[in-house]
């Protein structure tokens, strides 16, 4: 790069390589304000404003023009599994019990770390793509995982989804990969990647071993990660075997912290409401997929709001979304709130915006998904002039309810620059690898692709 | 272009100008088998299938590579305002009435034909750049709307807006804009743009109105655009004045057809289903607007499909939606069906694409929306290489549920293209005008942009 300033045409490689000194200039905010972001070569925002740019021009090693784009935190989707891009489409439009136990199980048992190290590259690339910067992941192979996170560049809090069904060599060989997983993230030594320990759900995992895996969180200091209360028939099991209700039970067993990360949420009573807030629990509302799976239930949005519980947004994985487009789940969370809730004015723009950037981060224990001093360089440009984004009479409304996935033009995560002008250097590799480790999945479970 | 068959890279404007006889390479079909397409210069299919690139290459004009495309029917979008991207988020999570009273009408109150003529050039461009060539619109200045279809290439069923009340007066002037329109769109002499009597619906006109408008339809052969039982207020206040519901009023009055197109449909009974399959009505499908807005029922899809009724998909109005994304629909329609319904094997991908394709053209009564022989050459290539699209377990599955707007590559509607390589010819034209258009109508409103 002759001048580390010029850096259109923008496909030189070198633009991407490492976080740099960066100033964004006239660059508008979602409050409808224009404003200079300047942050330094840790990727931290130093000083964000209107007429900053005169002052740290000379600081910056690299200058971006933002007049025609709008700055938003990056998003943060706050439940998936991640690799499981690579089922995208495999199965639809079933019966849950049918489709899990006739086509997810069977292929999943083919699964090998190859495997999940494609799949959540092919998770990262898309989520770039959308303008997402990190993720609470769920699933196998999480080493391999972490190996792909790692290469992308965004943020991912990786855990082992732990199901024991009561039996206690398998609860050791959980406990243990969930152990393996959390020194091995700390072995990587970076601020991006965490670890997590995630019972999958109160229905999987008994009472004794949820209150193994929340000792494990309270020693290591780090986030629970479960599913609750997705289905009605999981909330009658569990009255029916404890007499109680699945958040209750969560709690009884010690679950319920304010490193609790619980995601789905659908049949949550008003009581559990109280309790979760209690607690300091975050929900992560996943509409897609509990529309696509029909859980005849929307999470109560209300209740968790009146309470003041942190609720944040997950696209859950690829088999019942079918992407991780979180500028779609945006708007679905409001729109499925509104009609399930029958009030037109439940869960507005803002408040949807909210969800999928800081009350996401504070789910995910960091410090983050706003734009100003201080704060982690997670900035998303998007294009003012694509036909979606036009008239702006009101940005966030924009971004929340008419903005579709291409309006996402430039990616930042702590500084690094992920995405420039749509173009990320090692797409064409990562999707080649991708389709050719969904065929050898297929090819392994006997399947003909 | 110094030779017409070397159109990359393809940002010549002489592409675009007129319909040429072209060949489309080693496309991939929605039922994954591989094909060729050829169109003449009509704009009609003359031949699809595995190796027919041989026999015609030197008879086609163009030939585009659709080696890295699924090529699939152009979309077809049967309900919307398209002038109402003007309008898009300036109000929204707003009570019903409220929004309409304080918001939306005053702003109405000071549209122009220029303002319409830019919305409508806007709507367009949003249209096409998601995969759209069709539409249905209902709206005022309707020769100014004409223009900017026109311009634009793509297919629409344009109709004024009729309102009255009970008024005499009213409906005399609605009728003559009426008329005026039909003849208006029968002098610019192209098969692409037709128009249609609009009844807005049957809680703003009455009876001895939708007489009138039925025979209109009927005497000039064109189709009935109205929206139907949309609320549960609607038929409420339906039964209460007539004794019977909104169906069953327009079917007194002549409205229900094989020519109507009956938008929304929530609060249909079982009754009114088998009345609109008895008329051969079609029923567009709302469901972004419908949730938006809390409509509190979600139109009755296994009513109307065991009854056979034709079904299509419409995005409503850029203000209840925000956007015209008719990718984003099909998606919708799908998951609001299973939710509301409580079904999880309801409203599968396979039937959501059909809904935006060829049962959209049934409706605005044309043949289309399928890639064969002797169709119109309404296509739509689809980049294999997003990663929303891989893997490509099933096509189907991936463009109703995972793709998002930028997979849309190259539209091409009637033969003519319109979209090559997501480049369009006049965007940033258009983008300038309709903002300075949405500016212009704040101002004339009184309202500081």
């Amino acid at each position: 790069m002759a001048d580390p300033k010029d850096i259109s045409p923008c496909k030189n490689e070198d633009l991407f390589l490492k976080c740099r000194s960066t100033l964004i200039t006239g660059v508008l905010l979602p409050d409808k304000t224009r404003s200079d972001i300047w942050y330094d070569e840790t990727g931290t925002i130093r000083t964000c404003g209107p007429d900053i740019a005169r002052n740290h021009r000379n600081e910056a090693d690299i200058i971006l023009d933002g007049s025609g784009f709008l700055a938003m935190p990056g998003l943060i989707n706050t439940h998936t599994h991640a690799a499981m891009t690579l089922l995208r489409g495999y199965a639809d439009d079933m019966h849950l019990q049918q489709w899990l136990s006739e086509k997810i199980w069977p292929l999943e048992a083919h699964l090998t770390g190859e495997h999940v190290y494609w799949g959540t590259k092919l998770a990262c690339l898309e989520m770039i793509r959308s303008g997402t910067i990190a993720f609470n992941d769920m699933y196998f192979y999480m080493k391999d995982a972490a190996r792909a996170v790692q290469e992308s560049g965004i943020r991912a809090v990786l855990s082992h989804g732990i199901i024991t069904f009561g039996d206690e060599a398998k609860m050791e060989a959980e406990l243990k990969a969930t152990e393996d997983l959390v020194h091995h993230v700390r072995s990587l030594n970076t601020s991006l990647i965490t670890s997590a320990i995630a019972p999958h759900a109160p229905y999987t995992v008994p009472p004794q071993h949820l209150e193994v895996c929340a000792d494990y969180s309270q020693k290591e200091k780090i986030i629970i990660h479960t599913h609750l209360a997705e289905t009605k028939q999981e909330v009658d099991d569990c009255q029916k075997s404890y007499g109680m209700t699945p958040a209750a039970l969560l709690d009884k067993t010690g679950c319920l912290t304010e490193r609790t990360v619980a995601a789905h949420g659908c049949w949550l009573s008003e009581d559990d409401c109280r309790l979760l807030a209690e607690r300091r629990v975050s929900v992560a509302h996943n509409p897609v997929s509990n529309m696509k799976l029909a859980t005849g239930r929307a999470m109560p949005y209300h209740w968790l709001k009146d309470q003041g519980v942190n609720v944040c947004l997950g696209t859950d994985g690829c088999s019942s979304n079918n992407n991780l487009d979180m500028l779609e789940e945006m708007k679905t969370a409001a729109l499925c709130q509104k009609f399930f809730w029958n009030s037109d004015t439940l869960l507005p723009a803002a408040e949807a915006l909210s969800m999928g950037t800081s009350w996401g981060a504070k789910a995910l224990g960091y410090q983050g998904g706003v734009i100003q001093e201080g704060m982690p360089a997670d900035i998303v440009l998007i294009s003012l002039s694509h036909p979606s984004m036009v008239p702006l009479h009101n940005p966030v409304s924009n971004i929340a309810y008419s903005a579709e996935g291409s309006v996402v033009d430039t990616v930042i995560c702590q500084g690094k620059i992920l995405m420039y002008n749509r173009y990320i250097p090692d797409e064409e590799k990562i999707i080649a690898g991708a389709r050719e480790s969904a065929d050898d999945l297929l090819n392994r479970a006997g399947i003909m692709a």
